[in-house]
């Protein structure tokens, strides 16, 4: 029986569940796919530290390059996070001839062009199943189940903090930091919790399958991002009321100007499949132009799921790809293609507007006239009761063009007998 | 660059699909892959027939056997259907060395022992990504996203036509008959839907994913199959009281006694993923032990979707194991060891219990006593107005055995002065 050796630098939660499925589930492997994976060192700089499982001291190093320069090892596994020392570890790994795996996303929304070229020029594998969706098997099914459609658009709900905070605040009703301060002593948010609130982790992952569906790496920084921070139980009762649920998405869709992506906060009609994603469960819902509409679900992080994922990757790449002559890598083939990431002002979408009217005669006339001038029509509107000697005015728009809704409602607070507060809006998505 | 050339047999819907997509998309696809795909014959017995996409007639042959036998061919395609000629063509195109892809989901229930064992042997690939949830890349997931994973629980909404039927019977308050005649106008169903409606066609989807799991083939007439003929609107009705929808599902769970596996329709909570599948989407619902509950959802069915998954394959087996030591077929591992396949009989499950009831003083205290006497408490309890003498009375049930249940109710009608029509049972799965 082939015998493949395992590298693994990192041994924290998701590296000591690597470790836990190649103990306790090997003989299925060995069964299913008859052949064997051996972890045959550890590299981490607290070896001693208290993990889930207990892991033989004689398997540690604190030297990643005990593993990357050992001849004997096939596959180097990353679970180092970050995008410094970790970026360093993937590729002299790759410049050594090893595969890589690894969960990393922030690694490979910011330098996934250059980690993906190398392995493809020396002929190796990159598994990152790990990185979007935890388990849920959405790399391999965008490279290989989908690999015949034009990608037609991405809607994900990858961050499960954001979704589990979101799904409080309309469950309970309750505010932003309540929930926030919750879902932090519960474990569900880190104590320092930006990268997943403010839509960065969310972007990470869209980044990654902007790259495997569309074959372009665009840079981080020219993508759309935006959070969940001024998401109000308010606009969340209203969203109800009109028949929305609030979910933060990563989207990204293909259109004549090119590829629309960003994360941000948007309104998905209840009864779909993404609007009835709990908790912190991630759900991908892509379409492509010969499968159609589908949906990939799971948990998207944790230490068994994402593990699990790990392990499958590891199996892939030398399962079929080690001397295969097609590495299982992504190739960037749109590169050179004239294909624009399109900035946001510059797309259409439907809307909700939430302004808060100063209570007088008029004022809402001035608003639609403003609002129409832009080129801007009204499909439905709320109003709720005063609160102080404002009143609370929701309206949903026809589909409209970003730039002609930020011009109107510059315009709209301009004018400073109409509005009290920041004008909010959100966008809505039909899927 | 490396080019494939597959054999088409069968020229139907989803053939002329994937000639589609290999005639629309191979750009993409050697972009991506960089490698070609060329559909070198199509062998159908009309060639002439009237199809979505013109196929031009010097790629025909009426023998199925030319590409059977063409040295060139690398792939052979079948896509005729049935489990007769198709599993002939399927077994000598694998004598012929030739990799075969095929959406017979019939076919492998009831040879996918012979059929992959001799795939092995040559070191054959055998894709059937189609054969199971159409475009939904589950067939891709069971074997490399969750190998890592003991398989704990499938639950499957795996066939359109009824999961089509019941949404409606749902949404429209309508009959089953009535809906069953709409769904044949709309091309929901077929002339003659037996497979569909009478769970046959699940079953056969669920016996490849049995296989898939748990390394095990078992007779197709041992899986328990139940249709969903017998489903009333007042049922549905009452589920929906109760907190419940109705879908027929083909589950698998892996327990102490072995794996539990039936197509049946069964309560499912709503609110959740599976019981929110409408009209004929499919959705696969997976629990492993490392990655916990996942679930894929697409459209079942379909010209596009189905050739989507065909060309998945196509691409899989030729880009990664076409020379390679591990061709993509499973391993029925688990053939020598005893796992049997356990008689739902004597499996435990929470129930729906549907009595008509004899309106008199003291029938109700009866069915109660008979049932506690067999060992099953009840949970909850309806009783609805009286229709003519009869009282339509629901009871949910607490975990009860089955054959406990089958014997109460037998007493129960037994009984001439307790019921005045069949006794109704659904069983409830908690997801």
């Amino acid at each position: 029986m082939k015998s493949i050796n395992v590298g693994l630098i990192g041994a924290g939660t998701v590296g000591t569940g690597v470790y836990k499925i190649l103990k306790d589930n090997i003989s299925l492997i060995r069964k299913r796919r008859q052949f064997d994976v051996k972890v045959k060192k550890i590299a981490d700089i607290a070896p001693t530290r208290k993990r889930a499982v207990k892991i033989p001291a004689s398997l540690f190093t604190k030297d990643a390059y005990d593993l990357i320069n050992d001849p004997e090892i096939d596959v180097i596994i990353e679970l180092v996070g970050g995008t410094k020392i970790a970026k360093k570890f993937v590729i002299d790994a790759l410049k050594a001839g090893k595969h890589v795996v690894t969960a990393n996303k922030a690694l490979l929304a910011h330098h996934g062009k250059e980690i993906f070229g190398l392995a493809a020029k020396k002929g190796l594998g990159v598994g990152f199943e790990a990185s979007v969706g935890g388990g849920i098997p959405i790399i391999q099914s965008a490279m290989e189940g989908y690999v015949g459609n034009n990608i037609v658009s991405i809607h994900g709900i990858m961050n499960g903090t954001s979704n589990y905070i979101l799904y409080k605040m309309t469950e309970e009703g309750l505010d932003f930091n309540t929930v926030l301060k919750q879902a932090q002593d519960e474990g569900y948010a880190e104590a320092d919790p930006g990268f997943d609130i403010d839509g960065v982790d969310a972007a990470h992952k869209l980044s990654i399958l902007v790259m495997l569906s569309w074959g372009k790496f665009y840079k981080f920084s020219s993508y759309h991002v935006e959070g969940i921070r001024n998401i109000n139980p308010l606009d969340i009762s209203l969203a109800d009321e009109l028949g929305y649920k609030i979910k933060l998405l990563a989207i990204a869709k293909q259109t004549k100007a090119g590829i629309e992506a960003g994360v941000y906060p948007a309104l998905v009609k209840k009864g779909t499949q993404l609007a009835d994603v709990k908790e912190a469960f991630n759900a991908i819902y892509v379409v492509g132009d010969a499968v159609g509409p589908t949906m990939l679900y799971g948990q998207g992080a944790g230490m068994m799921p994402t593990a699990s994922a790990v392990v499958s990757d590891i199996v892939e790449i030398c399962g079929n790809h080690c001397n295969s002559d097609s590495p299982l890598v992504p190739n960037l083939y749109a590169e050179k293609e004239k294909l624009n990431l399109v900035d946001l002002k510059d797309t259409s979408n439907k809307y909700y507007l939430r302004f808060e009217v100063i209570d007088k005669p008029g004022v809402l006339g001035s608003i639609t006239g403003i609002l129409g001038k832009h080129n801007i029509s009204i499909a439905s509107m709320i109003q709720k009761g005063k609160k102080g000697r404002s009143v609370p005015i929701v309206l949903m728009t026809h589909e409209a063009v970003e730039n002609n809704l930020l011009r109107a409602i510059k315009e709209i607070e301009r004018r400073k007998n109409l509005t009290k507060a920041k004008t909010l809006f959100i966008r809505v998505e039909e899927i």
